[in-house]
């Protein structure tokens, strides 16, 4: 069984899933993925969750756009943590839709919402949550933030010299 | 069984409610009415809609505020027409982030939105669909449509004779 | 007569045109189309609403762009009901304009909308409307849905097969 | 006859409508004041406009809330100059909605924008626009124009006193 | 001397000028045209607009993007109408910074605001109110509306020909 | 040790911290509660967030209003999840900022959103994260989604019987 | 002559104008202060900000609401720094238009802008300028700081014990 | 040691570098600069900020997207000016997160703000703070202003001359 669930609303959101299964493949994470509408296939929907929920996935991700109800609608039938990831892409009015609609759940049915197409947000904040009881997670997260810091000090390094007047 | 449900998805919406119920009142059109929330109890709701759905109920009209899922969701369980209120109350973000969950559904399943707090014109709306193959509705909505310019006529009227310089 | 008549205000929003026609045509409902602008000819769009609200158009279709006043112009003259399409094209403010001038109704005269260049919901929706009284188009709806619940569950099965690692 | 003519599209504007009015009195411009509603008088709207701008109302202004459509619609029955105050009384969404509505004309019929609930500058304006052939209202203009420089400096003044360390 | 003096706050607002002269042009209605900027050039605005004022210029027309001060710096200096065209182009946020900068002129000193961009509107709204001395012009006005009305009705009759089905 | 660490930025926050810590307090989960401003006492949050970590904190939960750079700052010192509270007491544009400061994280650095003033989400958002290695907690929350749900049954019922016509 | 000049563009600022000048007496700075309209009063501002710059000004606070072209005209007269507070007080639309009015400036003329009604920052700001070239400022600011950061920590304090449960 | 400190957020920023520095290097100005990320390299961030204020920087320029809080942090360690730049690039919300996680800083730790992308503009008010004690920089100041100024007057020529009918 995997750990992670990462489901799509809508196949115009693979370049977001790219990002996560990236990162999620990088820490060697064990992930499963689908494609899932909550408008379309409403039904489709509970019965994966619940049976995600049930098989032992530990945290959901759901990327969705527009009228975003997809992450709602998967912690509506599991209290495990619920992560949502705006799209932008094909919303005219730039992820403001979909921001608004998964950043703003109501009280009682939690998501925690990302930035909008954060999908590398997504996977690294599903990996510290199974880090919290995996010390080779935990340790590779704190190696991850570290060549993220070299990473920065060597891309200043690179810029003052090209800078250099 | 009820041509019209109305659903809300908090007891906050109760304000739009009685927007809803007065004008179906007055144009004497059976309605059934619900709380039942898209996140808190989504089976309930499923079941709900079928029901209604399969009962003969012609037209749904959810309200609800925040990432207001329940328009849509009740839309994914049915192909009758749903009416989408989005509710402005208790969001910090003024109803900006119920309009936008409600307005931009997907392609597919559609829902029609009114206007933030619009309980009457949800009422309306469905009084309208229903007239199509109602003879009396129809002509009460002319009627209602006369009073309103007979209304405003009148205000106009008032207006003048207090405006007198 | 034609059961729907679809307006846009503008030729610049013959791209929505074409989503509602393929799927009116798809669903083999009768339908008009006009181009009526409801600033520049105001009086051709009273005389069209008047005469296809008598005639027995069942339901309109109005797109348009900015200022769209269209929605509500042709709401004005007919208790038939009216779909709104918010059009993004030539707005630089990126449809927040058109939505807001067809969303925001005052109470009395509904109009119903749907997202930004939302033209396939708009034709949906009429359909909804109209299949409450025609168990052809209700079964077509019907199927129409399963034929979605279909597609995603393909692109889902093809997505998972494209992404094995 | 008069020179002006203000529409209010609601009796909800009226606070508005004191502003333009205390103005228009305050310069001795005549003017008329009707309640007319876009949406829900649209015929009557119509012939108001027409007989105005035939009876030699040089200047229009016209106040709206919501999706108000009030201030095009009468650009579109007349070439004379009109004047759109957004009013933001009874929006959830704090008169964006009507700003939009207003100022976001499509080409060809122009409507000139204030600030949301903006009456004394549409009042303002208007004179201005009648001044270009009115002496007397183009000196009471300047004249106003010099008492508005003396109110804020007299105000500097008091504020320099009042904050004396 | 002019009737019309058109004020650009930059040169990358030229292709909002093409539309306002194309349109004036076409009324034969005689203009100036000058690139000063409130912020960079304020005397030399000061200069002008005193001057053109004194001169006779009867409408002033000022475009400006960004934090566009340039309307109201105009309006700061004379009492005839001022027009202003918020330009979208080189400002991130889409227009909403020139849109509110022009539009939510403060009681006092009005500014009539178009669309964003809406260069022929501004043209078309000081024809309008040159026109309310100038039969001549006002007569173009009503043909310039009765050709508009053609184009719309023209189109439609393609429209409704290319989508024969 | 206590489980989860919640930081307010300002004591304006407290209306917030009551949502969270009665939430808490009601799941039986030990927690710190700490008022450290990110932009005033940025080595304390440093050295807070480092021991914290350090000595078994498992989640934070950052409330922040304005510029909310506290949430994003504290997931900067720890890759333990992170979830931020925009808060919009003290906000005169009601939030937007604290939400787009919070929300919009770039990658690398995750932080968990929820919505404005979405204290008791943040609380049963670490509840669920704690629950994936706490088996009475997990039962916890199902109750807790058990008695939301007969909460919302019994509103239903309610809300039937009082609007009985 | 006063180091600071602090410029109000209307008498509704001066709630803003007391945190400024509080700010400004504690650190012991010598400040002038000015109702002046960039709008009504543009002569007025031009002579105020060439004599206070020509007489030793060394920054510019200017305080303005809706279309708030204040600093930026302001800044247009000096190569001072300018230091720009958008006020929400008398805005509808929250304080969005003066804040863009503020920020947007074009390139070549600068604005400092601080946060919506943000008075106490605008002097810190002043303050922090001064400071590069008055050592007893300088360890002021430094002690305010370090007062501020007090004033945290003990709110912490206080809070840790009022929330002992 | 230099006079001003450039801090990039991310080397995605560099276009906006490119208009700092060929504003610096214009003026003569000296200045350090480097890509530091707050959320990735905090404790950098930190090191860098106290060594830079204590090694003598006077005015600190922070260039930052998405959630910027690179500016703020940067004025949590410093009581010298910090100026700070929203970043649009990288955003699908177009500079509205930056912006507004830039300009509402808390009381007590100001940032000065400039205009989405305002790379030039941060370098003319560092370069404007400067000044205050260094004539030769002031001069260069004013002469830039005239330079501009001519700038303007000369595109104005140049335009009435292109645009000659």
């Amino acid at each position: 069984m995997s750990d992670i669930a990462v489901i799509l609303g809508s196949d115009s959101d693979k370049n977001i899933f790219e990002k996560i299964s990236r990162t999620l493949i990088e820490f060697d994470v064990s992930f499963e993925r689908r494609i899932i509408s909550a408008h379309r296939t409403p039904d489709a929907l509970r019965d994966y969750v619940l049976a995600a929920d049930h098989g032992g996935v530990k945290v959901f991700i759901a990327v969705a756009g527009m009228a975003a109800a997809l992450p709602g609608a998967v912690a509506s039938f599991t209290t495990k943590p619920v992560i949502g990831v705006p799209a932008a892409s094909g919303s005219p009015v730039m992820g403001f839709d979909s921001l608004f609609s998964i950043v703003q759940m109501p009280p009682g049915v939690p998501v925690a919402a990302v930035a909008v197409n954060g999908g590398e947000n997504a996977a690294l904040l599903s990996i510290e949550i199974l880090a919290l009881v995996n010390k080779t997670l935990a340790k590779k997260l704190v190696a991850f933030r570290d060549r993220q810091k070299t990473t920065v000090m060597k891309k200043d390094e690179q810029f003052r010299k090209d800078t250099l007047v």
